[in-house]
């Protein structure tokens, strides 16, 4: 076995992504020497202690950070202001200060200003979900042969990005640095406007009459399926997700209204040529990520 | 082994869905003693004679139909009114017509006005489908445990409208009947306008910079994918669906367009009740659907 990466991993914050990286720091016993695990209520931090990936649990998140010499944010990002708040006097000097939120702006407008000099900030996203969340839903495949994208502010300390890179690594996952405003772009078309769209299209179906809400349930294989996988996920993480990629996320959605009305426009006065073109290129875009195995 | 519901089943089209019943009726022996298969090549039928699921394969409709005591029309909607004027004059006496597209107030105005007295039309839609299109796509186990909507026109014979529900049920389907315009609405819900949009947002990515375009291909996992599944779907099919329940699928996208203009507003005020509700709701429809099964 490799040696610890660090030698005390407090997570703040214990649903999926969270109790997953705890699952893989436990079984490999290379991530970290200790983990500490921080969570909102007593009774998650009770179920913790029940699932037995911790070494200790604690419910105030500065006891939780003091001594770390890595801190993991793992909650929804709209908590990340009042964590940092909480836990920045408390943080260790040469301690590495890591997340693994879904919006890399916010991050860095909420929690930078909280981080000490001699405390180093490594925002991180690992690129990977269920529909699934809490302490329960974790588990250590979670990440393997997915992206984890790092988004370190210019003028990082480089031997830290390296540690969090080799975090994930071991994680099973791949590792790419990116700009945290293309970061933000990236993720909200191939995030955070389909799950948008998920969420609008459940609401949609729930507000049409009864007899046919029921119908939509009986029927749902045809296509509706494949919407309500990912409407499934956690409400409070996505409100979040939202809230902080606003500007991006508005910006994708306006483009999908303009091609959506685009192809509505087609159907409405029959044209066969533009709507087949526009079909075809779904099946092209489909068939690029059957070629990069990603489908 | 029952006794074959048919003497003789014409084929006419052998995409996913024909070639499915194909491959069943070969399987099982008795939904026809014999399957005569029509296609618009001659590529296509020599292919299928290698496959091995049909008795004879017969390049012009009409003399596919001749003789046959059952015609299922199964290729896509925007060929019907064609087929159905080759075919009609040449439809055996007392022979069930019936067809498997997705649009059936369409199919029953393009197929009606083509069917002699005598021959019985009963409009049928299969709910199953893959991604995949062809003669080699089709599978036994296609329909199993999938509904069969029956659009039977009033008045339709009884005995005939049976005889189709009996095929589908041996096919592994449930059956049931509804109003053709009930049905339209209903699959502009669940099927059409979930395929509009997954079209469109490919689109949407697909008009990118080229670099974000290879990142939202690295990137799919993340709730993308779930949306090229169903727009890898045949180009053909789904022009012919749009344009043939034209009313439905515009109505219904426009109700979807208000609600995702109400989250985008949400989002863009910072009304985060508003999106958590919104949110909760796609987990509760998710998890009806788990409780009856269809997810």
């Amino acid at each position: 076995m490799a040696e610890p990466l660090f030698k005390r991993l407090a997570l703040i914050g214990i649903g999926l992504i969270g109790s997953s990286v705890a699952r893989i720091a436990k079984d490999r016993g290379d991530l970290a020497a200790e983990i500490v695990v921080n969570a909102r209520t007593q009774k998650t931090l009770d179920r913790v202690v029940e699932l037995g990936f911790a070494d200790r649990v604690e419910i105030d998140p500065a006891k939780a950070v003091a001594g770390a010499d890595c801190v993991m944010l793992c909650a929804p990002v709209g908590a990340f202001a009042a964590l940092a708040k909480a836990i920045g006097l408390h943080l260790m000097p040469g301690a590495v200060l890591t997340d693994v939120g879904s919006t890399k702006q916010s991050v860095i407008r909420d929690v930078g200003p909280f981080v000490p000099a001699g405390v180093h900030f490594v925002p991180a996203h690992p690129i990977a979900g269920t529909e699934y969340s809490g302490p329960d839903s974790g588990f250590t495949t979670l990440f393997q042969g997915r992206w984890t994208l790092l988004t370190p502010p210019p003028g990082t300390d480089t031997a830290s990005v390296e540690k969090i890179a080799e975090l994930w690594r071991r994680c099973g996952a791949m590792v790419e640095s990116m700009e945290p405003a293309h970061h933000d772009r990236v993720l909200a078309i191939v995030s955070h406007l389909p799950h948008l769209i998920a969420f609008s299209i459940c609401h949609t179906a729930d507000g049409l009459a009864d007899e046919s809400r029921q119908e939509v349930l009986n029927f749902a294989a045809s296509g509706f399926r494949d919407f309500t996988r990912i409407a499934a996920s956690d409400p409070v993480m996505w409100r979040d997700i939202f809230l902080n990629n606003r500007e991006a996320l508005l910006e994708m959605l306006s483009r999908f209204m303009e091609d959506a009305q685009g192809l509505a426009r087609a159907i409405r006065w029959g044209d066969a040529e533009y709507i087949e073109n526009m079909v075809e290129q779904g099946r092209k875009i489909r068939r690029s990520l059957i070629e990069i195995k990603q489908a």
